[in-house]
């Protein structure tokens, strides 16, 4: 149950092979000399295209900036804006590789708790009322999925306007969701042009793949691309092509809607096994997007082990549940075991939820 | 006549989309999740194979990491092997793309001029005796096309062995040497692994492929490898199957004869119309290796305009040909232009050296 691997087995490696061929074949001249630090055009058109009619963000392509994910996309937006050791809220619990390209920029990250409408803007206030950024993850909580309130976005877009900060929306996993209605993209809600969004096509396409994207405030987008361009000139060219075919001709559209069933389905599996097996070890309520569910433990499991003795356990015996009080940059914690379920097999779902529950009993 | 511009008409496209197809038809697991933040391995082996064969670089492919050409190289030696603010010695004249990832990497670039046997090691000292480390373009300087002695590079290793100090050799333009014996890579005569050595892909293939590599020393690639992973995880794996295959099946090889005659050819056309129009407007002399020859200006011609206005006057008539003053960080400057031949057909060189001197004289 390994969090973030996409079912890969599905993805048209023959359509990608394909139009990556068909790219190469006889390549124009911005494909192999370099087609600027921002990207490919066609790519930058189609994913702006996208974000608009997917997500209601309000952008053009001149704000679109391929990066090769959301590492980069992080850093680069860190290094435009911020000054030498500013201080940026970041969720906790939350994604642990934030803190080092913080840290490596020479940033503060400010661990802030998340409530149950989202980062908590009043303890991020009293923790570090002077913060110029924060990085949040609206769409889908990582890791525990929860969708930030209408009410917390607007506060967080006016302590934005009113602190000359910046927030940086990770809009990550935001195109699995299976029933209900999306909120848009906190970008979108945006009057005061301080929001910076970030994707990545790594649980859409492939992890390999390595391509992400920013969009760009409309009046900072020139200077952030020259700031891309010091950092590492221009974003390979080999994937590009492929991936604005991809988009243009309906691949992209066509493949999350086939995933978005087979993980709805594979979700629903995990849920009736987790019913069966897991009863009094474990609560696990269904989430309407993600790829992964959260198990809390239950105070009779959490009387014989913690989460991460859990984990080990289940490693143990072959199964990757990861521990969230690992995402916790510090106390308190919570504990579950987090079960990504996107890249599971239905065919194996409930017999790993019957090992799992042997690891939890014993 | 631009810089760094390979001809890229007669690269093998047809034989590179075959390998890029061939590798993503039914890509492998490592293709498609990650083969770790130090690139795909059998790129790794290719690389380090050739390394030992044409430039008696010492290393296994174990110190090979992949990355996304020389910035990243750079900023991920930085990063890895120096503190905050320290002081690292850059050649003057040399490649003004190096000043900005290292102050962006908060380190302090002091340019050190650079005689007829390279880096200064006595200015070095003068200058900063304290620095950590240095940037040297030892087989072929950028773009002066001084090969560094091999009693410089001796004097260096042992200044690095002593303070403990970096050498930090980018071996630019080693693929292309016309004649004589070229001095093997500075790193091969590194007994004390201090030298990091880095290479780029742009000229030999395409500039838009944006993949480079580095060797670490062997006690610290694998610390190297973590804080590469910090940086963006590890390289998109699209093109590495491609190139590893275009190495371990003779492409590369071939490909290097191939354009290596086509250039030395460009090189004698180029030198020919030189000593026909250019005669007393520029001294432009042979070079063994690279892409560029360096057209000195006379005194005559000097006392009429400096090599900035000579290069506007060319660009003016349609005719690239970057200054040599623009290389230099600091006073004194020397003037020349630079003339890129590699990416321009035989057919045209004479026409444009004629065009080039009417802009000298006029």
């Amino acid at each position: 149950f390994a969090l973030g691997t996409p079912e890969i087995e599905r993805f048209p490696f023959d359509v990608w092979t394909r139009l990556l061929a068909r790219a190469w074949r006889r390549p124009s001249v911005d494909l192999w000399r370099s087609d600027g630090p921002a990207g490919h055009r066609p790519l930058r058109v189609a994913i702006a295209d996208y974000l608009r009619a997917a997500r209601a963000v309000d952008c053009t392509s001149d704000q679109i900036i391929v990066t090769s994910g959301a590492q980069q996309s992080i850093s680069l937006a860190v290094n435009a804006l911020l000054d030498p050791a500013e201080k940026v809220w970041i969720e906790n619990p939350g994604y642990t590789g934030l803190q080092g390209p913080l840290i490596a920029a020479g940033q503060v990250p400010v661990p802030v708790p998340v409530d149950d409408q989202g980062l908590s803007l009043n303890e991020g206030l009293r923790r570090a009322p002077d913060a110029r950024m924060a990085i949040v993850t609206p769409s889908h909580h990582y890791p525990l999925g929860t969708v930030m309130s209408l009410s917390r976005r607007l506060a967080l877009l006016d302590w934005a306007k009113d602190s000359k900060a910046w927030l940086l929306e990770d809009d990550y996993d935001s195109e699995y969701r299976y029933s209900g209605r999306p909120l848009s993209a906190m970008q979108g809600l945006d009057r005061s042009a301080r929001v910076i969004y970030i994707g990545s096509f790594s649980k859409v396409l492939f992890p390999a793949l390595r391509m992400g994207y920013l969009v760009a405030p409309a009046d900072l987008a020139e200077k952030m691309i020259r700031i891309r361009a010091t950092m590492d000139e221009h974003p390979s060219t080999t994937a590009q092509p492929a991936l604005a075919a991809f988009f243009a001709e309906g691949h992209f559209a066509a493949h999350i809607r086939r995933m978005r069933r087979l993980y709805a389905a594979r979700q629903a599996c995990l849920l009736a096994a987790a019913r069966e097996h897991l009863n009094g070890l474990c609560q696990v309520a269904p989430d309407e997007a993600g790829l992964h569910l959260v198990a809390w433990l239950t105070d009779s499991c959490l009387a014989r082990m913690d989460d991460q003795a859990a984990a080990r356990r289940a490693a143990g015996a072959g199964i990757v549940a990861p521990a969230l009080s690992r995402f916790y940059l510090e106390p308190p914690v919570k504990q579950a075991l987090l079960l990504g379920y996107a890249g599971v097999p239905e065919e194996i779902i409930p017999s790993a939820v019957r090992r799992l529950a042997q690891c939890l009993t014993a």
